[in-house]
């Protein structure tokens, strides 16, 4: 077999398995917006089949021979080819597949489906030791898993590296440690300083709020086309296809940012895998996001650095009162500064942008420590609530508020959390890249013309799939590598802003 | 292997593939409930790739190996346990599956959806000629099918047994000269009478109905929990899986009767398959409908022997009149009359209870005549008119409104036809054995009271699955073999009724 039919049967098969992916993510997404409640029970085994045939065809021996018929050729010949780039992404995905022996990933499997389950009763009890053999089941797979993959440093690196290719302990520890310390010492700053009024707490409808958010999404540039809106219990954004992401928020009548601020985080999802996956490229890594940490440098850049942005408001606020009526007294700074506040508090995902990522270090290193077998299971509340004090001032009162509070590990999610933290750094950098390129990018903002961002975006992340390592994506973008300056210096300059710290 | 092993083998096969199936449904659903725009290209390649799956599954070779190892076991000493009619129907569906080439089966699908596209372009345009070609096609492989299939009498039993099993063109062709006799009788007779009242065509807001629809359709013993109502351009009923029944409706705001008997109607078909779909049976043939025509009694018994009947507009009438003020004038018998209006039409989803069946009989007759080779393609837009004329009396004034009218034969689906006036003969033998069996069955619909129904045709016709041939099933539930002979009286009582013929 010739190269160029070698590839053609790769590209063929890769959309056939995106084809069969779209069930899941249907399947998936309609389980948690439309599925009757006596069908949740069943729902687990028709993704349980789905999946049981992705994984078979994501190890097919024919790819193994497809992929040696292409290696070597022409194709490969440039590496920034899309051809060449799809060629190393397939042979990266099908030589970590069939790293994977069957039997340990169905294990792991029902262990996450049992792990979860478990999180979910061990929470609402807050009884932890019901929930800690499961985590040390999950943290021993976890780590057959790592041997399994392979890695150069420790066993956290391969499973990180599932999330992040290219990323290790090495690379993040420092820069996930300078967020923390820089972090905190700003936490400390503005303890003392007035903190900006909140927002009227007068009812938002419902209906009012969702065709508000209808504007605003199209207003960055969701088009409503390609796309939906629907109610969820946890907001989430989901590509079924070329052409259908799907979004959800959670509607709060007494606070209209909740869902706002939610709706505009799943958009910046959504534009990243809309821009990707275009028909033509669908099934090919090319048609592919490259990692977590990018994906959430989008969802973050849209929320962070434009929504709560005081332009952004200069354009939306007429706008939001117009649904609004009890916003018409307030100026764009009076928003600007109210959903800028920073506020410490024990859970993750209700922290402001500042407290986030101490959050997001406070479990990189319990993890890390976990994976290491520096920290026993049974030692892990106490740890939480010792690091707690340490990193943010502040103890949980029991585990479901410290520990117990999120759903990663329940489902063997290892090295999942620093990938929140790279996308906030991420976004900082793009956006300040943005604001080089893009003339006047504030004054595009504060007359409601985000196209240029989003273009700028387009040609430079989403356009790109998988050609580049993420941190590679970032710097070829913005033209230096990443650090955590940029976010520190964005959230400096709004606690300045803010307190007049 | 035993034959017990064997059997555990068919059903987690069997089950497996169900639950692959769903996801074929649920593609299916959302495409016609919830699917952005612009996503309606991808979605035949995302079915297809499924359809392909389950095909290869259904051929399976390991089939015949299982089955081999339950025929003539004590599994199937007794033919009336569900182990003998799974082990039965397994054994039909894989025999049919295999005799179908690849070949072939690909290239109906392919000339199903060129045809359905053409279809909807010449009735759009008013061009026969335009979809002559692929309608000569779909014959063609029709009838290559049929050959590869086999049958005793001619090539359109083949097909008319994949959709009712057992029934064949002698079994069909004299009940259902009947009912066309009998009931063009029956619309001369009506001609000259006074013609009942029509409902106020107010305007019925669209909110208004969608409460009143979940009013009615859990009054008659849909679940809500197990449930969902959308909307819909073409209203229908799908099993996506157990305790997973959805059903869709189209409103008309000048007309709340269309979207009531199409949820009525649609309530019929999901009631059928929730009460065979339980979970613990979900993927054997115990727990599949048996054929299209007694699925199509269910549908048809709620819509036209209880939401048409005198009984339940004594119930439903106030409490539509809550919904809609402009109906609490009327008396029951008002609506009773006004909805069993006979009006002969040229449209076949227009028709009323008694036009519909000549309508079908003229599509029987015809398909009937094309698949024999009697009647050529160029020639169908001229027989299909005179057949309009002499058993409706009506010619239709453009091919539109003739011969082009249904979707069915561009898909292939030749021999569907004649289901559905089974399905009208069934629903009426079964109503009447019903009213024997439940003591004052009207007097209990009048009071709102349709459990006992629901519950004689769940262990009548829901819960036996496949065990029975459908003849052979509305005979069990009867005491006797179907004959036109109920749906007669029941046409005839109502035209006496209304119009005192």
């Amino acid at each position: 077999m010739n190269a160029n039919e070698a590839y053609a049967n790769l590209a063929a098969h890769g959309r056939t398995s995106a084809d069969l992916a779209s069930s899941v993510s249907l399947l998936s997404w309609d389980q948690q917006v439309m599925l009757p409640p006596a069908a949740h029970p069943g729902r687990a085994g028709q993704i349980g089949a789905m999946t049981a045939i992705l994984h078979r065809r994501a190890t097919d021996p024919h790819i193994g021979e497809w992929l040696a018929a292409c290696e070597g050729s022409t194709l490969t010949a440039d590496p920034l080819t899309p051809e060449a780039a799809n060629i190393r992404e397939w042979r990266r995905d099908f030589d970590l597949a069939v790293k994977i022996p069957e039997g340990l990933a169905v294990a792991l499997a029902r262990a996450a489906s049992a792990g979860q389950r478990a999180w979910e009763l061990a929470r609402k009890d807050d009884a932890f030791a019901a929930f800690a053999p499961h985590l040390a089941t999950l943290l021993d797979l976890s780590r057959q898993k790592a041997e399994a993959l392979g890695y150069a440093g420790e066993p956290y690196d391969a499973l990180l590296d599932g999330f992040e290719p290219g990323e290790t302990v090495a690379t993040i520890a420092p820069i996930l440690a300078e967020l923390r310390d820089e972090t905190t010492a700003l936490l400390d700053a503005v303890k003392g300083a007035v903190p900006p009024a909140p927002l009227p707490a007068e009812p938002y409808p419902q209906a009012d709020q969702q065709a508000f958010l209808a504007r605003v999404t199209a207003l960055i540039g969701l088009p409503a086309a390609a796309s939906r809106l629907d109610v969820s219990a946890h907001p989430f954004s989901t590509l079924i296809g070329p052409g259908d992401a799907r979004i959800t928020v959670r509607y709060d009548e007494a606070d209209f940012t909740k869902a706002l601020f939610g709706a505009v985080h799943e958009t910046g999802h959504a534009l990243y895998s809309l821009g990707h996956a275009s028909d033509d490229r669908y099934g090919t890594p090319m048609g592919e996001f490259v990692s977590l940490g990018v994906h959430e440098s989008q969802s973050r850049l849209w929320e962070n650095q434009v929504a709560r942005s005081l332009p952004f408001w200069e354009h939306v606020l007429p706008l939001a009162a117009r649904h609004f009526p009890t916003l018409a007294g307030l100026a764009p700074s009076d928003v600007f500064r109210a959903v800028g506040a920073i506020a410490p508090g024990l859970i993750r995902v209700d922290a402001d942008e500042t407290t986030y990522n101490p959050h997001i270090v406070l479990r990189f290193e319990l993890e890390l420590a976990l994976l290491r077998g520096d920290l026993l299971v049974a030692d892990l509340p106490g740890a939480w609530n010792e690091k707690s004090r340490a990193i943010l001032g502040l103890t949980p009162p029991n585990d479901a508020a410290g520990c117990l509070q999120d759903v990663h590990w329940s489902m063997g999610a290892f090295g999942y959390f620093p990938t929140y933290s790279l996308g906030n750094i991420y976004a900082a950098c793009l956006f300040e890249a943005a604001e080089t390129a893009i003339p006047d990018l504030a004054g595009r903002m504060a007359a409601g013309n985000f196209a240029p961002l989003l273009k700028w975006l387009g040609q430079n992340i989403h356009a790109k799939g998988r050609l580049l390592r993420p941190r590679d994506l970032i710097a070829a973008a913005t033209g230096k590598a990443p650090t955590a300056g940029p976010l520190l210096r964005h959230l400096k300059a709004k606690a300045a802003a803010i307190y007049g710290v």
